[in-house]
């Protein structure tokens, strides 16, 4: 066996596990003192992602602090525009920002397709990560689905209805579909490049897909992802996590991709009948659920694993842990789930 | 006949029509240049719904320039907070903002129960926009379903994840059903003195119901838009819109309400297999497809009744209209709706 640990992969994989592996979205950063003690050496959020050693030993951080089952390097998704030809901000409690955004034609021609060039920095990070995990546990690695991109690249930031954003599907179909393509191609690159460096699973995140429609999903994200999917699944254990997408669950089930991620406002059993017994599952505590006494998180992390099952289920938040989160909550709700 | 027309009231009871009848959530207000003469003439937003006059002839000139099958009276679900206790400004571009929030049992001790005297503004805007509308079309009233408001009087503002809110169900559970009774009673109050004034039908909006789970929408929503339906539904039609709540279909299907209003990540006949025949759905085009082009906006108005039939359903958007909706686009939906 190459790891200590690899129940996460075994899982993944479908393989019999001996108890449910765990690891959270958002597990390095946010909640640890140790992360805002390295956070507090780089001059803002940009230079942090940008700055392998940080980035790798924040990646490091809950493996050894909340003992979970697998590290995920620690980057932003927004790493892609930026390779692409647009770069971003991070605005302290506000988000990301984008100085140039999206509107014509011009500005799509003028994207690049990215590769693990144009993201060394990343790379690097998890190179230095696996050096540093000395294979303990797997490493993750991610980039964000190419709506959710898109959709930061015409929005220029966060937003609640990402309205600018289905303005331009509305308006321009053709020519988000030649962005959507420049980023999935971005996207392969990256993915592939992480592989290459060391990433033993790959994770998707569909951010915004609840804000579409189930038909403009399947027209505008799923067919991208659908490519991401088939081009890193024959090479390591991919998973698709779709924010809110709960009407997609059908067509997710017959991507080609292992595990498939939900959030805490859909039922485990209704999403194994949907995605029937071929795929993995993860998810789906409420972030919300880790503000709650011991007791009531032992509850609830046990109805969880009797909701999904033992076996192909990876256990995880539906959504990442939010910064105001108690450190001993985060370690008790994993300690939980490994002893159940 | 009491009205013109009282398709809308016809469609809410299952009774046949001859058409589908058609408004729009947030249709005063926003979109029309006329409402946006009128919203001048008061300092600002909470003046604005403060003032009768004013309320009343937004309230009446969707009717007039669009042409739609109800009135809506223009108001603001948060008026109940500020009637129990909890004043809140509107601030340009950022939405609600409360100086006090609830975060303890004297804040909850310290809420009063309203009644229509707390809200005599909102009551005279009804008697006046009925003297104006003349009997054209009936006039819908609302309040927010109880979670909404609890939500904006724990938080203090608009939030994408509300963890405020949801921390306080998790970590005080019995002192909000405290506070959530309260707000029930004044809501209850406040439904009867607006149908005792004209109302029509009563909508109740759940704007932040997609943030919370299945069990608890249960126990913290349904359990209070419940008592809500049962004293209201014996006098006038009730309609619940609980946007983003595709969990929990199959429990409104009970309620004591005659309509469902359904948001666009939901499939109509998914809806209708789960809600049953006994009930009317309301929904559910995405207010993004008003930035689409005629023929494209014409196309997916006819799936739409398509997928919904004609009877028992009333055609709106899934959400509000969006503030940059040009207004000819908004006429020629309803338009398109009225004569398929």
């Amino acid at each position: 066996m190459k790891y200590q640990n690899d129940i996460i992969l075994r899982a993944a994989r479908g393989e019999q596990v001996e108890r449910v592996p765990i690891w959270l979205m958002r597990q390095a950063g946010r909640v640890l003192p140790e992360y805002k003690a390295t956070r507090s050496r780089a001059k803002n959020f940009v230079e942090f992602v940008k700055n392998p050693d940080l980035a790798a030993e924040v990646t490091i951080q809950p493996v050894d602090i909340l003992g979970v089952d697998a590290a995920i390097i620690f980057s932003d998704i927004l790493v892609i525009p930026e390779a692409m030809g647009l770069p971003y901000q991070m605005i302290e409690a506000k988000g990301p920002w984008f100085e140039n955004t999206l509107t014509s034609k011009s500005d799509i021609d003028a994207l690049r397709i990215a590769d693990g060039n144009d993201l060394s920095y990343v790379i690097k990070a998890i190179e230095l990560s696996k050096k540093g995990l000395n294979n303990r546990v797997p490493l993750i690695g991610f980039a964000g689905a190419p709506w959710t991109i898109f959709a930061y690249m015409v929005e220029g930031s966060g937003s609640k209805t990402f309205s600018q954003a289905k303005k331009f599907l509305y308006q321009q179909p053709q020519l988000a579909h030649e962005a959507l393509e420049k980023i999935t191609q971005s996207t392969i690159n990256y993915l592939k490049a992480q592989v290459a460096a060391g990433a033993d699973m790959i994770q998707i995140f569909d951010s915004w897909a609840g804000v579409l429609g189930q038909e403009q999903y399947k027209t505008f994200s799923l067919h991208y992802i659908s490519k991401i999917c088939n081009e890193l699944s024959p090479i390591v254990p991919v998973t698709v996590f779709a924010k809110d997408a709960h009407f997609a669950l059908a067509d997710m089930a017959v991507l080609s991709c292992n595990t498939i991620g939900i959030d805490w406002t859909i039922n485990p059993q209704d999403a194994r009948i949907i995605v029937g017994h071929q795929k993995t599952l993860q998810g789906n505590a409420d972030p919300c659920l880790l503000y709650a006494e011991e007791c009531v998180i032992e509850q609830e992390a046990r109805k969880m694993i009797q909701a999904f099952g033992k076996q192909r289920y990876i256990a995880n938040l539906g959504h990442g842990l939010y910064p105001d989160t108690e450190k001993h909550k985060v370690k008790f709700f994993i300690d939980c789930i490994k002893s159940l």
